[in-house]
C-alpha cells in the first residue's frame, strides 16, 4: 500500500512499534534543537546521562529567548550554553544570529530527517520535509545522547491546496484558515501533511510559516512535500546537496481531509485571545492600532521582510503607532541591510529590533495599557505580550505593515494598486557563518563554565526496598503546574537554578511547603483530580525531586506531567479508593514495603507507620516507564543502557 | 574686558546677579529637553504647575532610557508623555528616533543658546556652541514654564587644545585624557571651555563627544566656540540658517587653564570601576574581552559609526566575544542602513540594537558573571552594566571595534596599516524627521493619556501658622538619598507612581516606616549629620511630602537634598544645639507656633507638645528660597507668581 509523506519519513526512522493511529512507536532522531530558555536545563541533563559526544546527525543549541540581558542571568546561561556545546559536539548559535526555527531552515535542515527539538514551534522544519517535533528538554537530551523518541502513532490528515493566492494574502492566512476550520484542538494526535496542486505555489519560507503555526492545532507535527521549490531553496542557501525528493504515493492514504482553495483566501485575523478566533480581516476592519510587531519565527523570512519592506518604501509610520520589526536571522538582516530594504523600513518609522523572538514570549515591546496590538506571531494568549490588558491580533505581514501605515487595521489588498509585492527568492542567499560556531574539534580541552545562577540538576536515586516519609502538603483537585513551579517574570532567570526555585514549589498553595519539605528530608504530596495540568513545565517535577519528594499520591494525574514525574523518578500513585484522600493528614508518617515489588505488581499499598493501617493505590505504566521508574528516573535508565 | 565664549553667552542670558565665581545667577532658559526616565515626573510638575504652552523657543521630549517595555508601564509612560506634550507645544521623539542627546545636536541645537535637560548628559550641546546643562525635572519644568533657572556662577576653565590627533586616537582619548588630569571632582563648579588650534581639527560630533563627559568631571558644563566646522554641520543637517559664530575674545581671561598636545595624545582607558581611572591602553593591553558595546550618547554619531564598520569590514568578531552596536539616532541608522556600513557590521557578526541609551544606563546587555566588557560609553560605575562583578573599560570606538575583532584589549594603532578611517562628514545628512511628532495645532482638543501607573504629582499647601506632628523615625548620620527612596530595577518602572513608590520610603532604615507615616498623617523626619547626601533624585523630597512630612530636623542637610525638602515645600531645620538630637523620641508629638514668623526670621522653635519643652533650630534660606517654603514649594510658588 503507497505511504503518506509522514508515513515515509516515519518508517525510515521506526525504531520500535508499527504505524498504527494510537500505538506507540519509537522513533530515531537524526537532529536537535535547543533555545536557550529551555536550553540550560537540557545540557544539564545531556551532562547528567553522562553523554560525552552527541550521536546525532546535527545539534544546534540557539540562543534566541533571553537576550535582554536585564541581569548577569542570561549572559551566563549563553556562556554555559556555548562552552557545553562546544564539548559535547553541538553547534552554537551566537545571540543575535537569529531564531532557531529561521537559522535550522536556512542553514541546516535536511528532507527526510527527523529534528528534534526543545521547543513547540520546532515543526517549521516541516517546511522543508523534515519530520520536525518539539519535545522536553530531556527528551531532546535522550535524543543527542542517541536515544529513541517515542510517542503515539498519530493520524495523518491530508491538507490539500487547491489553486493559488491572490496578491497581498499569503501563507499566514492559510494557516489561520486551517485554524479557523480546525480549532486549536483539532490537531491533537495528528501530524497535518500539505497537499495538491497549491503547494507548488508556495516558497519553503511560505511553507514554513504553515507548518510553525501547525503547533497551534494541537498537530504532533505539519509536513510538506519537497519539489522543485524546495530544491531551489537549497541552492540558494548552497546546501542543495541535502536535497531529496519526498511526494506521496499516488495511492497514499490519510486518515482525515480537508481542503483549501488559496484563491478563494482572503486576509484573516485572530482576534483576543485564541490563535483560532480566527475572523476575515475586512470583518474587524478599523480598529484603531497602537503597535504594530513584525517577527517571530512564523513571519520573519527574507521573502515577509521585503514585502513589508516594499509596503512601507516612501510612506510614514504615524505619530499614534509604534511599529517593530525583527527580522529572523543574521542572514536576512544582512541582505535586507544591504539592498536597502531595511533603510526603506527604518526611513518610515519602524524600530528594528535583534534578530530573536522578542515580543513574540514577551520579552520588551510590551504595549501600554488597553492597547490593540497586531502582530505576525503565532499565539495571542491574554496576557502574554507582557500586558494583560492589550488585545493581540495575529495577521499577516501584508496585513501588519498596510495596518500599521493606516493606524487602523486594513485589509492590505487596498494596497494592491500601488505596490508591486512580487518578491523573488533570491538566487543566493547571503551565507556567512560566523555567528554559528562548530564544536570544538579538542572538546576535552573545553571547559564548561556555570556561573552561579547556574546549578547542578539532581538525579535521583534507584527505588529502594522502602519508601517512607511525611505528607508534607495536601492539595486540591486540578492543581496546575502553575502552583507546583510558578513561572513568573521574576522567576524565568532562573530556570537552571533548581534550588533557587526550589523555594517557591507549591508556594501557592502553602508558602511553607518548600521549608517544610526541607526540614523533613523530602517526603509525600497528597493530591486532587487531574494533579499536574497545564503547561508541560520539567520543572513541576524536577524541583520536588530536589526537595525529597519520594511519591505523589492522587486521585488522577494530567498525562504529561505523570510521564515528568516518571522522568524524575517520583512514583505516581492513585488512589484505588479516592474516598482514602480525605483519611490522610498533614505530616502523617506513610510507609511503602516491598516497594519494587509492589511497584512492578501495578498495586501499591501504602501503610501509615504508626497505626499500620492500609491504603490501596494503583500504578499505571508501560513496561519502558516501569523500568524507568526503578532505575531512579530516564537519567538513570540512559546511564544504565550506556 | 574681553569675555570668554561661556561668559559671552552667559550674558547674553543673565536675567538676575554677577558673573562673579561663586555668586548665585539666574538665566533664561532658550531649549529644554527631557528623557523618559526623567521625562515623566516633569511634565507631571509642568502640569501641576498649570503652564499651558511651554515659553521656550524650543521644547523636546525624547523617548530613549526605557525602551525595553518588559510591561505596561515603559509603553503608559511614552504615551502619557507623547499626549502631555503635543498638548502644551512641544516636540515628541518616538522611541527609536534615538538618543536624546544625538537627535538634540542633529536637529534642534542652536549656538550660542541656552538649553537646560532632565538629563545629566545635556552637556553634549556645548559641541556646538550651546550652554547647555542638565538639571532636575522640577527645574527643567520652570525653565519650560518660562522661568529662570538659577546657579552660582561657575569658574571658567580653559583647555587649550593644540595639534591635531593622530589616526586612530580620537575625541574619547582627549577628554579621557582631561579626566586623567582633573579627576571626577576637578569639574565641580566649573565651565570647561575648549580653544585652540586643535579644536578646528575637531568635527562637531568629535566635540559632542568630549563635552558630553565633561559631565564626569563633575562639571557644571562644557563649551566649544563656533567655527567654519560648526556651519558645516549645520548646513550639513539643512539648518545652516542658526550659525552663529562664537569665539572667546582676542583678551579674554579664564579662571583656570590647561593645555592638551593632541598630537601627543595615545589610545586610552578608564579601568573600573570610575571614568577617571585612566591608563593609556599600552599599559592594560591584552585583557581578555568578553564583551564590546558601542554607542550611547557620548559616541554613536554617523562619524563614530563609520570608523567602526570600516574596522570590522571584512573581519570577524571571535566566537568568545559578544559585540553590541547602538547607533545613536535614527538619522545614523538610516545612512548606515542605505550606505552598506550596518551590512558590514551585521557580516561581521555584530549584534545591532535600538538607537537608545541601552547598555549604557543597564537597560539590557548585562555581561556575564565576572566579564570584562569594553564600553564607549561615559560611565563605568560598580554594577552599573547591570552585573555586580563585571568590569567596565572606557574607550574609544576605535579601541572597542579593534578590541572586539582581537578579542582583547587592543591599542587600535595597530590596525592603522590596514584600514583608512579618513571618514568624513556627509555633505548632507539624511533627513526625515518622521519620528519627530510637532506638538499639536489645535492642544485643546489632545487628550493627555494618563495608563493606571501614573499617578498625579504630590503638591503641598501654603505654610501655616502652625506646623505639628509627630516624630516618624529617628535616623543616624549620613543617610542617603537611595536611603530615602530606594531605586532598583523593580522600583525604576514606577518613578511616576509615587503613591506606590511611598511604600519603600526609608524603608532600609525602618520597614515600617511608610505604615507609620500614613497611620499619623504625616509628621516630622529626625536625621543626623549630612542627612540626604548621594544621589540628586527628588523622589526624595517627594515622596516624603506624599507622606505628609512637614518638617526634617536634622544635624546637617546634604546641598542638593536640603533644596529638594524647600521645592516640596518641607522645612529643612537644623538643630542649633546636636545634642538635642539625643533627647527626641520616636512618636513624640511636636508643634512649631507662629511658624511663618519664625521661618521668616531663619530661628525656629519645636516645642514637645506635651511638656512644652522647647529646642532651637536654625533655618538657612535665600530669599527666593525662603519665599518658596512660604508658598508651600516651588510648584505653588511658581503658579503664584503666574
Amino acid at each position: 500500500m503507497g505511504m503518506n509523506v509522514a508515513q515515509k519519513v516515519i518508517s525510515a526512522h521506526l525504531v520500535e512499534g508499527r504505524m498504527v493511529p494510537g500505538e506507540q512507536i519509537g522513533l530515531r532522531i537524526d537532529q536537535t534543537l535547543t533555545q536557550d530558555s529551555t536550553g540550560t536545563m537540557a545540557y544539564l541533563q545531556l551532562e547528567a546521562m553522562g553523554v560525552d559526544q552527541v550521536k546525532t546527525k546535527r545539534s544546534v543549541a540557539y540562543i534566541d529567548h533571553n537576550m535582554l540581558q536585564q541581569g548577569f542571568e542570561n549572559a551566563d546561561d549563553h556562556k554555559y550554553i556555548q562552552t557545553v556545546a562546544s564539548k559535547h559536539g553541538i553547534y552554537f548559535s551566537k545571540p543575535g544570529n537569529g531564531i532557531c526555527h529561521q537559522v535550522h531552515l536556512e542553514r541546516f535542515g535536511v528532507p527526510g530527517q527527523t529534528l528534534l527539538g526543545s521547543d513547540s514551534h520546532t515543526t517549521t522544519g516541516g517546511g522543508i520535509g523534515m519530520l520536525a517535533m518539539g519535545a522536553g528538554g530531556l527528551d531532546v537530551a535522550v535524543a543527542m545522547g542517541g536515544g529513541t523518541y517515542y510517542i503515539n502513532m498519530p493520524k495523518i490528515v491530508k491538507v490539500e491546496l487547491q489553486g493559488k493566492l491572490q496578491p497581498f494574502v499569503s501563507a499566514k492566512d492559510v494557516i489561520l484558515e486551517v485554524l479557523r476550520r480546525l480549532s486549536v484542538k483539532g490537531g491533537v494526535g495528528r501530524i497535518v501533511e500539505y497537499t495538491g496542486e497549491g503547494v507548488k505555489t508556495l516558497t519553503v519560507p511560505d511553507r514554513a510559516t504553515i507548518t510553525n503555526m501547525g503547533t497551534e492545532l494541537g498537530a504532533t507535527t505539519s509536513i510538506f512535500p519537497t519539489d522543485e521549490m524546495t530544491k531551489t531553496f537549497l541552492e540558494a542557501q548552497g546546501r542543495g546537496d541535502v536535497y531529496v525528493e519526498l511526494q506521496p504515493d499516488a495511492d497514499a492514504t490519510y486518515d482525515e481531509e480537508i481542503t483549501i482553495d488559496l484563491e478563494a483566501l482572503e486576509p484573516l485575523a485572530a482576534l483576543p485571545h485564541s490563535p483560532d478566533n480566527v475572523k476575515k480581516v475586512k470583518e474587524a476592519e478599523g480598529i484603531k492600532v497602537d503597535q504594530v510587531a513584525i517577527g517571530s519565527c512564523t513571519n520573519s523570512s527574507y521573502l515577509d521582510m521585503m514585502r513589508v519592506a516594499r509596503i512601507l518604501k516612501g510612506r510614514t509610520v504615524p505619530a499614534e503607532v509604534s511599529l517593530v520589526i525583527a527580522p529572523g536571522s543574521k542572514q536576512v538582516l544582512t541582505m535586507l541591510a544591504e539592498n536597502g530594504a531595511l533603510a526603506d523600513m527604518i526611513d518610515a518609522g519602524a524600530r528594528i529590533l535583534e534578530s530573536g523572538c522578542g515580543p513574540c514570549i514577551g520579552m520588551g515591546q510590551a504595549p501600554a495599557t488597553g492597547a490593540i496590538s497586531l502582530r505576525t506571531i503565532n499565539r495571542n494568549f491574554k496576557g502574554r505580550c507582557g500586558t494583560a490588558s492589550a488585545g493581540v491580533y495575529i495577521v499577516s505581514p501584508e496585513t501588519a505593515a498596510v495596518s500599521a501605515l493606516e493606524g487602523k487595521l486594513t485589509d492590505p489588498r487596498t494596497y494592491a494598486d500601488r505596490v508591486d509585492l512580487s518578491v523573488q527568492l533570491p538566487e543566493k542567499f547571503f551565507v556567512h557563518d560566523n555567528m554559528l560556531i562548530p564544536p570544538s574539534e579538542n572538546p576535552e580541552t573545553v571547559e564548561v563554565i556555570k556561573g552561579p545562577n547556574i546549578k547542578d540538576f539532581p538525579v535521583n536515586e534507584a527505588l529502594g526496598e522502602t519508601v517512607e516519609g511525611k505528607v508534607l502538603i495536601k492539595v486540591e483537585d486540578n492543581i496546575t503546574t502553575d502552583h507546583i513551579m510558578p513561572s513568573n517574570a521574576s522567576l524565568l532567570p532562573f530556570r537552571s537554578n533548581i534550588p533557587h526555585l526550589s523555594n517557591f514549589c507549591l508556594t501557592p498553595c502553602d508558602p511553607d511547603f518548600p521549608a517544610r519539605a526541607k526540614a523533613n528530608g523530602g517526603g509525600f504530596i497528597v493530591g486532587g483530580d487531574n494533579y499536574g495540568q497545564g503547561s508541560s513545565r520539567e520543572h513541576a517535577a524536577l524541583v520536588p525531586l530536589y526537595l525529597g519528594i519520594k511519591a505523589v499520591l492522587a486521585k488522577s494525574f494530567a498525562r504529561i506531567h505523570k510521564a515528568n514525574l516518571i522522568n524524575s523518578g517520583i512514583l505516581p500513585l492513585v488512589f484505588e479508593n479516592p474516598e482514602d484522600y480525605d483519611a490522610l493528614t498533614l505530616m502523617e508518617d506513610l510507609i511503602i514495603e516491598n516497594a519494587i515489588q509492589q511497584v512492578k505488581s501495578g498495586r501499591v499499598a501504602v501503610k501509615d507507620a504508626k497505626s499500620g493501617q492500609e491504603m490501596a493505590f494503583r500504578i499505571e505504566l508501560t513496561d519502558k516507564e516501569l523500568q524507568v521508574l526503578l532505575a531512579g528516573g530516564k537519567i538513570n535508565f540512559i546511564r544504565q543502557a550506556q
